[in-house]
Formats: structure tokens, sequence, C-alpha cells
């Protein structure tokens, strides 16, 4: 797969950091799908810098050009591919880092892949601008899973050691109200101490992460597979190719691991002449399968690993020890700029399951 | 994918629990491998049942037949089918599933995904019986690891909320001695104390779970791919093959979002002239590639869902709310069965992002 | 892929000649498939040799042992996995060729690739017994395509220099005179010359080959891909695993190069208020996809490479060239056992296109 | 796969012919290799058209633009993206065929598949303009295979009527002086014979076709599968997806089954301490995996479909008969231009394979 994922709907992303472009190959989109440019530029915009006194100043509009794939407002069926050309690029923020791999980041690691020859500025293809093209994509996946009523949704769970426990209430509405805003919490409290605990990063040069906590209701029940792409499998393999998620649980998830069996198991009930569970302790997931309950999971999201503090680290030319400061715009937390990353991601996954299982005509 | 999964060390798994056998399909093996049926076996036996008071007392020898791809002694490169035919059955022990659901299992998703034509006796192919074929495959990749000194082992990190916090020691006698022990705790008392809790819950006839944590050692820095695979999207994209994974975290996990970015960062030093981390709280993984140090993960494993105790489902077939109570011969915890599972599937699929990146050279 | 193939409909081919078994395992059937053990039956029986004094006197029984995926009579949706064990083997008649390579076999590929640890009694996993496996996996795909009106048949168009020039007639009673046949020619004097020619070719200890047409009727218009996953793609990747497969063409095949392109370009017409074509010299793909008109491919068959008469190879081991005369009862002609397994193997390919682009809805 | 193919080294390919661009990702390049621009230009350059009296004279210059996984001048490893903008558009002349089909074309099928929403000016995605991307990614495989001396060639066999019998001579100069040819044919009488029938076909709106003879040397022996990955699948399944290829053979073809076994196997011996065989009817590949003698196909390219000469066809939204003249710059015979494809093509399917094989170690 590498660079390419998915089995009816596949994606190919490609470009760098500072390269000319980055961009996406959308293969297996139904066709005669009328683009809502408005709501895709809408989504696109959580996830690009600059938008809020909490993340980067750096300001990359992320326009996209549709170069294939798309005629006369509608998709084609074709392979639709999107470009996102690079501006605003200061290729001298980087410099240092062609020798002196930063803590936290694939530069060491590229390096090694790569022998050397991979483009080593901004993180190259490794960049978090990797995602901008993958949101683009999902969001044209939530767009036509919406059509269906299918709705995706995230919360900022966690910021730091401050953790919202207010419970959420899957409404259309409040569905609605948490998707329009940028910095998704439910209790207003938790989120002014969580935005306080960004702020205090921001100004002592740190930063910090978070979980996110992620819904996708009206999945009907019967997608999915019993072992290889169980639908955990499925939506773990992309959220795990989104830079800095580095946990993913289902439903109770981890928790789940310290309740009794007779606590943990979700009991069956017929609810307008309906199977559900009373409890959704196995986030909506059981042998691999959707049961028709809504899909919950949580990632982790680590803090930003670009840093204003001085770190210890390694030049690979002089092969000595040496010291890193990671001068830039960093955003002291991407937590908020990872949500519509990972709703589309989860579009994407969702999208490809319903379009293997009940082909081109379900659309 | 479905039931097959990997790219070029590929595993096509098939299979009921109570029909005539559970195989698996592994093509891609390297030619010449003298296999260690000791070593196999042994392997083996830690996964199947009735090897301890904790367990189920049903004992099932999992005897595997080679079908193909074996020729005097070693494999041949092409597929090597393996075969376990099922023994031991008693199909009355599950008659009451056809129509009642068990929550915590995929009785009802197997039922809406296949129509109500899938072999519901025993769970089908649903059933962890399944397992045992990929245990076997995952045994052979694990012996073949070894001889490139490549090491996998696991440890039993908790048990519901008794949780051994003692740090590992990865040199070779340690994980020597974890890979002999049937149930792999480093804290004498708290393996007491995590025993105590089992035998609690199997007199209850309700059940536990607990969290695994693995370690693959001597993994050379470079394997993986910067998005979608990543080595934490396969490794995870595995796990939740196995049943009853609810989640996974690499490194540090769902607590990497707790820490300061200077904290979580791991600092580069060079030691014996090799770049190292000074903390390993990516788990061995930057940018979706291995940087060279052990490989971490925890994966939690939920409740075994079979439980003796009373519990609400639903009838399908009158399509009305009932009681269920599965009697049977269950394992109050699966979680040190499900321990050779996870090592073995981690081998698969390290060996095929070593044998994909370094050819069939390599061996 | 290699001994895997399909994106909806996977199957996943193993075994020796000589060793245990042969097998397959069939992913992505549809659950609820009534298999007519009859039919398929009836079809392996076709490929299988010692059908007649123009093949073979081995008599191979081909039974078939259905150990997973199939219950209370019907598919269950889960991986279907057919074994055929191996019977009336007699090593010894291929013992020469553990040094020796049979010209026009794989014997010496199979020794390079596999570094020498191939099984190779027989041919081992190159012969074509495994081509036994594929069959019955074709019996199933054509059964469940003509409970949707497709019919696939094939007739023998030419043994070495005989060919066959009448038109065939694709009515219904005619395809299934042909597929009742177990050497389908449809003009009667050709086929008395073409089966002298086989007689003769058997008492010289000598083979010959021939093409084989192939029909797909009734398939929609719409199937397939522009590009890399055109029709012809996709059959014509399936055929030339099958041993002895040479060439492959469709429609007018290697003759359209010789007419004008008014001629060659099929003009459109509307039959029964359906666009039609006039003629069908693209064999019924267009751009890669059906245009609903009969698909029509023609595959060269070369002449069975075991024959009794002397010829120049090589002793690998001692490294210096020598004789070999292939002993052993060999067929004179392969070309009527190779119907079943193309057009097995054709069924298997459409199948999967229909899943692939319909879904599981389609049955 | 659709519009992505390969295993190690994979291509997904986008655009159309009247949209904002074509273009090509390609995945899995080895990193470090320094593109040889000049010869890529000049690869190209033999496809585009308007390099001849006897081709279009619309001129499309395919300039390509790399947009990423290049980076001074160098591969980087991860996916290159170039873009090939579409100029020189007129709209104007393809706006008859939005309701009126073409004959031999892919306007029909199109039209199907994506239920009458695929752009259809100048065939959009079924163009042969998609050729130019995958003709780019073909002469950076060459480049590679070139490295490590492993040439590919093709020369006209036969235009129409008119074959060229003479063998050509596999030695380095000569695969040079082919190369270098625009209209690689050995004998110079028969050159001029073809160019004649396509003056022919020019002055009488008409088109004409042939077949294209391509080898592939010095590959060594063991890269391919004994079934489904046989090098005739892979090569067969990529030659069919370039527009206008029907029929495709490898070594003897069709011929070998006019042969007697005897003859058609090619029998073994030593040369320099090599195994080799004497003949080559099996076209360099036994048992679906490379013998290490040259690979030869022969493709059948159809005449081109766009003819000035009017044909019957159906009007699609008026759902009636009707005459089409193709009016337009068209290629009398595309022949010479589709060597490159083929060319390119293969280059991918033998890099795949060897990349596969041996990783990315063997660069």
């Amino acid at each position: 797969m590498s660079s390419i994922i998915g089995n009816k709907l596949k994606i190919s992303l490609f470009g760098e950091s500072h390269g000319e472009a980055t961009g996406i190959v959308i293969d297996g989109l139904p066709p005669g799908v009328e683009l809502n440019l408005e709501y895709i530029d809408e989504h696109m915009k959580k996830r690009s810098p600059g938008q809020s006194v909490l993340s980067t100043p750096r300001i990359e509009k992320d326009k996209y050009d549709i170069v294939s794939g798309y005629f006369q407002g509608k998709t084609t069926g074709t392979p639709l591919c999107a470009l996102i050309r690079n501006e605003n690029i200061k290729p001298g923020d980087y410099s240092e880092i062609k020798s002196k791999i930063r803590p936290g980041h694939g530069d060491y690691t590229g390096f090694v892949k790569y022998k050397g020859f991979n483009d080593y500025r901004g993180g190259g293809h490794f960049s978090g601008r990797l995602t901008a093209p993958l949101t683009f994509a999902g969001a044209i996946a939530m767009q036509i899973l919406q059509s269906k009523n299918i709705h995706i949704v995230s919360r900022i769970k966690s910021i730091k050691d401050i953790t919202d426990d207010i419970e959420i209430n899957l409404q259309e509405n409040e569905i609605d109200r948490l998707s329009k805003m940028n910095f998704p919490v439910l209790s207003p409290d938790k989120l002014s101490l969580m935005q306080e605990k960004i702020t205090e990063a921001k100004e002592n040069n740190n930063s910090v992460g978070g979980i996110i906590e992620t819904y996708i209701v009206n999945v009907p029940a019967g997608y999915g597979e019993p072992f290889f792409d169980s639908v955990e499998s499925k939506l773990s393999h992309m959220m795990f190719s989104i830079p800095a998620v580095k946990g993913i649980e289902f439903g109770a998830g981890f928790n789940i691991t310290t309740l009794a069996g007779c606590n943990a198991n979700d009991e069956f009930i017929i609810t307008e002449n309906k199977v559900m569970t009373k409890t959704n302790n196995n986030g909506g997931i059981l042998g691999g399968i959707t049961n028709g309950m809504p899909i919950v999971f949580r990632s982790a999201i680590k803090p930003t690993s670009s840093i204003g503090i001085s770190q210890r680290t390694v030049d690979l030319h002089e092969m000595k020890e040496t010291e890193i400061n990671v001068t830039g715009r960093h955003d002291p937390c991407i937590v908020p700029r990872v949500i519509p990353v990972i709703n589309g991601a989860s579009a994407l996954v969702i999208l490809d399951l319903i379009l293997e299982r009940d082909g081109e005509l379900w659309i």
C-alpha cells in the first residue's frame, strides 16, 4: 500500500512540505456527485494553520486545484486529482535540519529509509502538510456519507491532563453544533482550562497533546469483516497514518479491561423493532463488523514535536551529539487541527467499506 | 483483504469452530527454511485450551497437518497450507445460539452480514479457534525472525485492575525467561493477585480481561512507510483482527497526551556509534518507520464474552427480548492464551515489512 | 498477488502434484448459495484425466473435500476451502527430473526461483494438477453466473493445423450442446481430423496443441475499467496463469491488424431498443469495458511438454548437457482438458468484476 | 486496481484528454536515482503526435512537470507525481460525440459505466493522451533497468498485411539502432511498403493497424510466479491497459499450436557455463517465470478508431440510429506512437517484478 490505501475507494497521496505541491488522487468515487465546494473549503479551513491564536501564525490557504475527474461541477467517476500548491515557503527556517535530526519527527527514519535522498525541508513528505490533501478527500467522502444520513463528528476529550467527562448527546443538532466548532469541547469550563494549557505551552515554547473522541453515526449493521478487514483494523490502519497519533481505542477501549465480563458485554435489546445494545462498550463493532450502534473511538495525539526548547540530538553528518532548538512558527497544540483530518479519514474508510459491500449502485 | 492479509508475505485464513477444520495458507515464505516443529508445537500449546486451571478445561490438541509447501523438512517457497482438524466438538453446547445472540460476540453481526447463512455453531468463523492457524503461521515467522536475532516477547501488564508496573529489562535471558512462562508477569506479587482475580471470576461464572505489552527487539531502523503502511498502521490492522482486542497504543501511548512536548520527544543520542533515543515514548517508530529502538505496544483485551451469568438478549427468530446464559466450558480470562497469538501475528507483520523492503535475498 | 488473485472474489491456490493435496480457498463468495455438487462434479470430470483414449490413462478422481465455508448445503459467505487429496501417485515415474530439467516445463525456473528447495516430483506446484482446485472454484462461479443468465462456453478452434471455421451460433441450445461435449468442435469433419492428429501424436510419443475459443454471453454493458483493470487485462492475467497458455486475443484479435479502420470498427445499431454492434471485432469490450455484446477470446495452448521422445537437456547437478525422455502416462493433447479450466477461470474473473461493481446485493 | 497498478512499484494514472491535465503518481521508486531528463524527453517525443507526416498534425509538446518526489535532480523515494498540462485543446472538434458514440471507441461503455457523467470531450479519461504520463513513468523505469543492463526494444512486425520477417539480431548496437528509429522496421523494403499503406489510409480518411514485437533482454532467470503473477500475466495485464491492444502472444505464440511437442519444446543447452535454451518458443518464460532468455511478445494494435469515413452509429440522447464522421486531426496509424508506450509499460512491469523479489537493495 505505502502511499495508497483503500479497496474500492482508493487514495494515492503525494507531495512534500516545501516542494511544488502536495496532492491526492481519489479513485473509485461514484460519478455524478455534485461537489459542495463551500463545504469542502470550510472543512479544510479547520485544518489549515493560522485560524486561531492557539495555532501557528503561518498562513497557508490550502487552495486546492482539481485537475481531473471533475466535469461540469460533478465527479465523473474517473480518478479525481487535486493539487495544493505550496506557497509561503521559507526554506531558511528549516535549513538546520539537513543534518540535525529533530526529536519526535521522521527526520532520522526518513534519512535511513531514503538513504539521505529525501527532501528534508520542513519534514518533506513526512510533513503534516500532507494531511491537507487527505482532508480534501475526506471532505468529499463526508459529503457523500451525509447524503445517506451518516455523520461523523469529533470532540476534544482531553488536552494534557484536562479531561472533559461530559457525555455526548448524539442528536442531530448536537452533532451539527460540534461540527461547527473550531475547538469542540462539550464542557465550557474544561474548554477554558484546555485553552489555558495551550496558551501556557505556547508561552513556554513548549507543546501539549490530547485525546480526540470520534463518533460515526447511522452506519447500518453488517459492514466489515470477521478478520483482517475488521472495522477496527481498517479505521486504525488509517488513523495511524496520521502523523502524531500514538494510540487508538474503540468503545470502552483500554477501560474495558477493568470491567467484569457481565459489565463489559453489551446486552441486546429491541428498540423500535430494531436490535440495539443497551450499552456501547464495543463501540459499534462486534466481531469486526458494525452492529448499527454509533462507532466510537478515541485517538491519542502526541504533543507537537517541534518545540522552541533546546533538546539533545545528533548531527548525522558529523555523527556527533549536539543540541537543537526548532525555531519557526509551530503549533503549541495540533489537536484541534487534527480533528478534520480524523473525521475525513474516517469518512474515507467508511465509504470504502460501504462501496466495497454494496457496490456502485449504493449511491 | 478480508480473510487475506500481507503484501509480500500473505496469509489466507479459513475455517469454522465446529466445521471440519480451520486452516491457513501462507504465501511468500522463503524457500529452504527448516521448520522447527518442536518450537511451533510449544508456541501453539500456549494458545491451546486446557493448559491451566485458569483456562477452559476443554482440550483441543491443535494438531496441525501441513498439506503443501513443505518438502523434506523444509519450506519449498510455494504456498504452505496447514489444516487443524476440529475434534472434541459438542454441537449441543451451542444449539441455543442459533437464534439467541450472545452479547459481546459476533453472532448478531455475523447473522446480518451473512444473511443468516453463517455457521452459527460455536461462533463459526468468528470463533477464537481461528487464532490457532494464525498462531501456527506466526510461529514460523517468529522462527525466521529469531534466526536474524529479532525477538518478540509479551508480558501481562494488567488483569482487571491489577497492574504490574515493573519495567522490563530487554536482555536476552529476560526475553527468554518471559517467553517460556505461560503467565508472563514480572512482579511475583502481582502475578498472584492477577491469578486470584481470574479464579474469582471463574467461581462467579464471570470473566476478566487485561492488557498485554509486547516488545519487538532488534528490528533495524528504516522499515515501514510514512503514510498508509506506517508500522503502527500495519501492526494495529493485524492486532484488531484478533478477537477481543479493543485498543492498541504504541510507546507511551495514551499517556503521551499528558506529557509536555519537551518530555514526550525522545532525544537522540549516540551509543556505540549508533543513533539511539534516550527515552522510547514513540515505541520504536517515528514517522511511521522503525528507528531501531524496541517496538513497544500494548493491546487491550476485553473480558471473555461467554459467561455463565444471565444476560438480556434478543431472539432473532421470534424477534423479541429474552435472557441468555452461555453454558459450556469457557475461559474466565483469555489474556494468557492471546499472548502467543499477538506475538505470532506481530512476527507476520514484521517479516512482511522486511521481505517487502529487502526482498527474498534477505533470508 | 502470486498465488492469490481477485479483488472482491479472491482465490488462494496451493498444493503440489505429489504432495498430500492441492486445494483452494475462495473468499468473497456470496452467502446462501446452494451448491450444485452434481454440476461441479460434471465440470471437474471434464478436466480430469482418463476420460478418453485421447488423454492420459492415469485416473485421478479429483474428489474434493470442502472443509470450510459450507454449511447445510449452502455457502456461508466465509472463506470456502476445498482440498483434493492426491491419490494414485507413483513418485518413481518422476525421479529422474530431480536434476534433469524437462524442456518446456517449469523445472528449471522453479529450481532457480526456489533455490532448489521446490518439490520437484511431478512438477510440484507447477503441475497441471493445480488446475483441479481452480476448476472447482470456477464451477461454483459458473453456477452463480448461470443463475443470472450469464453463460460461458468454449469450443476447440484448432488442433495443430486443423482449424474449424464454422461460426458459432450463440443460442441457448447450442451453448448447452457444446457445454456437454468433451471434445467440443462444431464441424464433425474437423472433429475427426483433429482426433486423428491427436492419435497420431500419441502413437509417436509426441504431442500437439491447439486454440480454444471462449464465449461469455449476457454480461451487461458497463463492467471493467478504462485502464489497469480492463476486462481484457483481467481475463488475460487469469488465462496466462493457466499452464500452457502462450497467447490470447479478443474479438478479431491479431486479425484485426489486417483490416482497414472502417472494417475494424464495430458500427452501433439499435436492436429491440438496445444499443448493440453490427459486428463484434472488439470481442464485447470497448475502452476496457463490456459493451453488452458477447465477450469472445481465443487462447493458444502449446503442445504438452512431456513427450516420450528423446530431447537435449541439462543435468543441473552435474551441470552438463544430457538427454531426457519423459516417460510416464502423458496426454498427447491437453486442449480438451483445458477447456473447463478456461471456462471456470473466466467465470471467476467475470463474477469478481460483477461483485466488485455491484456489491453483495447483486446476488 | 482500476487506475492503479503494481505491487512494489505502483503507478496511479489520472486525467482527461481535454481537462486541465493528465498525470501519474509513481510510488516505490528507489531513492537517489538521477533522472536523465533528456532521455525521458526523447522517449516521450516518440509517442507525441506531430512527429511525422504519417501521424496526426496536432502538436502536443507533452511537457511534464514533476511536482513531488524529486529533489536536487534525484528521486527522493517518496511518491513522484508528474503532470502534463493539456494545451492546444479545441473542444469544438469533439462536441458532436456528446451524444453520438464513436464506433471502436470507449464513448458508449464510458457513458454506461459512468452514467453519463464522464467527460466526453476527446474521449476524456479514455483518450490515448493518458498514455503520455504512462510513457513518462515508463521512461524512468527504462532508465533504471538500463543501468542494470536490461534493455527493452520493439520493432514493427507488420502494418496491415505487410509483414517484416527478418529476424532480429539482439546485439547491443542493433538494439540501440532500433531504439533510435521512429519507425523501427528491420527490412528497408517492408518499411517502404508499410509507410505506403499508412499514406494510402491517410488519403482515404481511413486507418490501419499492425503488430509490435517487443524484446526484453538480460532479465536473469527466476523472476515471476508459477500462477497468478506469471510474467505473462503481469505483462499482458499491463499491455491490455493500453488502448487499441487486442491481442498478445509470447514466444512462438499462436504459432506454437501448429508445432509438434518435440519442436515446440525449447531444449536446454549450456553456453558459457550458463543454462540456456536452443530455441525460444516460450519467449523467455517457463512456468510463469523468466528463464534468462530474451522475453519476446507481440501485441496486436487495431486500426485507429477515429476515421473520416461515414459510419453508422447511435445517438444516445435521441436513442436512434444515425451516421458519424469523426472529423479532426487523427493518426492514420498509431502503431509507431504505441511503441514507446509498450516499451515503457513493459519496463514498469519488469522493474516491479525485480523490486518485489529483490527489494530496495537491488538498485
